[in-house]
This record gives C-alpha cells, sequence and structure tokens, in this order.
C-alpha cells in the first residue's frame, strides 16, 4: 500500500497534488526541486523534508511522484536511478512507456485541471487519469485517486494524449480568447469586468448542453456584414484580424460540416 | 416615465429580457414577431397580447424595444412608422444613428450576455450598455436598467461595438474551443465530462486575476516538442491543425510582444 510519497518537482502541479494527498492522509516524506528555495516552500506546506541535490533523495517511499515539464522528466530520471521503486508521473502527453528503462512498477497519475499557485482548488471535482504497467500498482493508484477526486479514470498512453490535446483547446487556446477580448476593452478604456459574467456563462452553459447546441454569435450563421465590419474593426492589429476570419470560418464549416 | 412596453421581436434576447423587465414591474403590452406562433409564445410568458402583422401594432407603449437580427431592423422599423415614439435597440454592433431617420427619441439597451431559451439567466449580473439621443431618454433608460441589473454601463456606439467584437472572441470564439475539444474526446471514445471541471475553472480563475497571468500550457513557453506532437495528432484534420499551429503563434507572440 503507497503511504509514504517523495514528489520530484515543487510547481503549480506538484503543490496542488501534494497539498490535496496531504490532506487525505498519506506522509509526504520529501519534495525535491533543483532550486532549495522551490523545494523548502512546498515541503513546508505538507510537512516534508526538502532537498534539491540528488543524492539527498530519499530511497524509502513508497511512490515516487514526478511533476516536471516534459523535458526534464528523463534527464532526471536518468541522474536518479531509482531501480526496484514505484514511479508514477503527472504529465497528459508523455506516455508510460517513457519509465520502461527505469524500473519495474510504474504508471501514470494526470490530474486534468489548469493549475495556479494563487487559487486554491478542490479535487474532488478533477479528473484524475491512471495508466499503469501492472495491475497492482493500477489498484494502488486508483485507490489514492478515490482518496482526492470522485472522478478517476483509466486512460491508455493514446487516450490521455488526446485528451491533453483537447484541452489545449478548451483551457489554453480557451484563454487567449479571453486575453484578446481583454486587449481589445483596453484600447477603447472600458474593463475587462465587463466581459467576466459573460465568460462564465458560457462555461456554465456547456456543462448543461453540448457546446455545438450551445452556440451564438455572427460566426455560426455566417452573418458576412458583422463579420465584415469587425474585421474592419481589426485592421491595425492583423494578428487578431486573421484569427477573427481564421475562427469564424472554422465556426461555419464545424457546423455546417454535422 | 416608461411603464409600458412593446417588444418587436422575440428570440432569445427578447424574451430573457421581456421576462425581466416583467418582473420588475413593467407592463409589456404587446409581442410582435413576423411568426404568430413566436410572439404567442413569449407574449403568453410575459401577459402580452401577441401580433405578427404591422398594422396590429400598438401605438400606445412608452417604449418600443427592437430585439431583431441586425439585417432585420432596417426594413421593419420602415415598415412601421413609429415617428415620436421612443426607441431602443438590443444589438451590440448596431450605432445609435440607425434611428436618426425614423423618431426624435431613440436609444440602445445592450444586455451584454449569451442568450439560449433553455437556460435561466439572472440578469443582476449582466451589464447592460446603454446610449441615447438624449439625456431625458438616457435617464429613463438607466432608470430601467438599474431595476433589473446591478451592472449599468454608459457607452458609446464606438465603444459597444468594440466589446460587441470582445465578446464574439470570449464567448462564440472560446464556445468553439469548446466544440472542438468535445469532438477530439469523441474520436477517442471520451467523454465530453472529462473536460467540465476545466472549462469551469479556466472560466473562473480569469474573474480574479488578468487573462495573461493566468495562462498555462505549451504554447505560452513555446514547447516546440509538445506544439509538433499534437500538430502529428491533428494530421487528419487540417483545419484542426492549421487552428492549433495559428492560435499556439498568437498566445507565444502577445505574450513576448507584451
Amino acid at each position: 500500500m503507497i503511504k509514504k510519497i517523495v514528489f520530484i518537482g515543487a510547481g503549480n502541479l506538484a503543490t496542488h497534488l501534494a497539498l490535496a494527498l496531504k490532506k487525505a492522509g498519506y506522509h509526504i516524506l520529501q519534495v525535491y526541486s533543483r532550486t532549495q528555495l522551490s523545494a523548502e516552500t512546498l515541503a513546508k506546506q505538507v510537512d516534508a523534508d526538502s532537498c534539491c541535490s540528488y543524492e539527498d533523495l530519499r530511497r524509502d517511499a513508497d511512490l515516487y511522484i514526478f511533476a516536471l515539464s516534459d523535458k526534464a522528466l528523463l534527464p532526471v530520471l536518468q541522474a536518479l536511478q531509482l531501480k526496484g521503486k514505484k514511479l508514477v508521473h503527472t504529465a497528459g502527453s508523455l506516455p508510460l512507456s517513457v519509465f520502461d528503462d527505469f524500473t519495474t512498477s510504474y504508471g501514470v497519475f494526470y490530474p486534468l485541471q489548469t493549475f495556479s499557485k494563487a487559487r486554491q482548488l478542490d479535487f474532488s471535482n478533477i479528473p484524475i487519469c491512471i495508466e499503469a504497467n501492472g495491475s497492482d500498482l493500477e489498484s494502488e493508484l486508483i485507490e489514492m485517486g478515490n482518496r482526492i477526486s470522485n472522478s478517476v479514470q483509466l486512460l491508455s498512453s493514446h487516450q490521455r494524449k488526446q485528451l491533453h490535446l483537447a484541452a489545449v483547446f478548451t483551457c489554453n487556446f480557451t484563454n487567449h480568447m479571453y486575453h484578446i477580448g481583454e486587449e481589445l476593452l483596453r484600447e477603447e478604456g472600458m474593463d475587462f469586468d465587463l466581459l467576466k459574467p459573460l465568460i462564465l456563462e458560457t462555461a456554465l452553459k456547456v456543462q448543461e448542453m453540448p457546446a455545438k447546441a450551445a452556440q451564438t454569435g455572427p460566426a455560426v450563421r455566417f452573418d458576412e456584414d458583422v463579420i465584415k465590419a469587425h474585421e474592419e474593426s481589426l485592421k491595425m492589429q492583423p494578428d487578431f484580424q486573421k484569427l477573427y476570419r481564421f475562427v469564424s470560418e472554422s465556426i461555419y464549416h464545424l457546423h455546417k460540416g454535422k
């Protein structure tokens, strides 16, 4: 059974996940980070040791959770030499097989959410996507998932990669649309607050109905007059203008084609 | 003072606005729509008469609210001949001046929200954007706005047009990103429910922090490995693939440039 956990990484995801696991009764032994300050900041919040050199890493944990950038994982794995230990990563786009050469029992524990340190998060609604190379670890990870969330999912590496791609569209690209809205308002002396109820309602609508049914506005009916007037308004911002035309056409085609 | 109101149009916006005004104590005299069924459906909900021919329109209202598509407004205005009456429209992208030739007292009463008949809406948070060609009507519209919403704004036609454009980005384009996410999940046998907590958190984050600070994901740090892998996943959907590259570059440039 998993009781004692070491975190490799102390970023946004590591912070939120470590706090949730600590709250669920797990013992966070240690937090490793390249920089002492990051390691200590998180370690203090979860009553753990901290370390920033490979040789100081504790070897007596039941599970090592890697919460690193995709690029950093491989070099750190090579340096740590954790053969025989149970290892998981938390990345959407990395396959299970990244661990193949490094240990015998390994898996993925991927919480699908956008994490910022400044925001408190309730983990109970966050989907936890699990994969493991053996049924024992799979069961242990499912149990760990169930102790912090009501939505635990078994997904293959292929599915998880597609889910991560879909998350880029629905989170990062969506946030970019908010950002452009904010910029457009600022230009004309208006406050971003004006858009906040609209942003929230747009997100609430698709909790209840398919996104296709929720679509409104000039693009879905391809109202050429409004679209042209908007493009004219954007003539000084060719990047936004191109994006406007491109997304409008994409909306129209996706609705016409289905 | 405005007490008796006639609605020209019975679509999503007209329905939500008429219900809110009725609840706030206004008397909806009549609902006009091209089709009898639409007119009657809304009229019943607000205890009003209905009509679908221009000659049956009542002439004794204090205010005529036009909630029509942008294209329909001018022909209907020409046909109705409401000289001497107070007229407002509810459109983001139409200037105040569309009424210039039709009456002496006119304005705009634009609630900024995405309206679907199936969803109940609390008007109290919805920004109401007001403009009028005279201070008397402006005051009356402000009072009417204050009776249904806590967020009444005076905006010029130019500002309102820009706000509407920003709303297309933050609502319609955002909803399109949800729609693409839904499609990508369906392809791999996953349910859209998986993305719902992420969608909601993304919208909640920008209620508290600027969109720029809220951005996460591969595009903002231009992680070429992840971006290329995502593009590879989209090779069978060239439209999504092009959109993916385009929005990723736009995110990167907007963050780098500021």
